[in-house]
């Protein structure tokens, strides 16, 4: 029985506003009080894609800073590391090819968490599977945006939206 | 008995992506197979806050653009402007006071119809009482955003919220 491909998943905290940080890099606006179906999405995912600022991030606040991850393969995309940290992938080659590749690989699904070049750079390869947004009922007024350098239109399915006491609401919609 | 104060309702279409306008104003990519709740918004509303920039658009297109619109008192926002068109009031001098006034004055809610300036102006004085957003499913990758120029956090609340067939979804907020 042949598998489904692996799907790519852009997962991410916005505000209404669409920024994914705060002008700072703030993130304490994002809700913890609840599981906001993360629990459901972990299950789902083995892998991570993620971008070189983000992972350099992810390094200095190191593995307690994200308690209840499940284990993931990390794929790190640049085109300026030289080397990543033991059992994560550099990617620096040629993006299409290496995600098409990576796609095709049993396993489950992929979360890409956020960055915004690498979200531009697969959404403009059609790469992305899903897109699900956790929006926080808050403006910001400025940070850094989850779209931007998007070339052109892209149509939307919204397949799902789920509303929390808190005001947070997700939307999950699949790309053609 | 003492009525409510008139409210303030931001009530626009917007991408995904936070767009109210394609990079070249288009706005065919707002749906208008359906009612989407207007009918019920226009009766709640008496007048209309524009900006110059809508302001003027909206004269090129005349009242034909619009089918359906109920009779609105329409109030136009400029500095530069010197008149505007019968039966319209222009607001030049002092935003705060003249909104305030009118929001005094007895009537019906007051619809502001986009206009990033006027939207940023009204937020950052905190003279929105509420937020409607007709969120499509589209990602538009650039154009006139509706929220800029916004001068630090606005917490929100969702109020409502309704999916559509279509994938539009209609989000309510309501402002502290």
């Amino acid at each position: 029985m042949a598998s489904a491909m692996r799907k790519v998943i852009l997962g991410v905290a916005v505000s209404l506003d669409g920024y994914i940080e705060g002008p700072n890099g703030e993130y304490d606006w994002c809700f913890t009080d609840q599981d906001y179906g993360m629990s459901d999405f972990f299950k789902r995912i083995d892998s991570l894609f993620i971008g070189r600022k983000s992972y350099e991030l992810s390094l200095t606040m190191g593995d307690a800073a994200m308690p209840g991850f499940p284990k993931l393969t990390e794929y790190v995309f640049s085109t300026t590391l030289k080397k990543v940290k033991p059992g994560a992938i550099l990617i620096k080659g040629n993006i299409e090819e290496a995600v098409k590749r990576i796609k095709n690989e049993p396993g489950k699904d992929i979360w890409l968490f956020g960055g915004a070049s690498l979200t531009a750079s697969l959404l403009n390869l059609g790469l992305i599977d899903e897109i699900g947004l956790a929006v926080h009922p808050i403006i910001l007024g400025g940070g850094k945006p989850l779209f931007s350098n998007v070339q052109g239109r892209i149509p939307l399915n919204l397949t799902d939206t789920k509303k929390y006491s808190s005001g947070l609401i997700s939307l999950t919609y699949t790309l053609a």
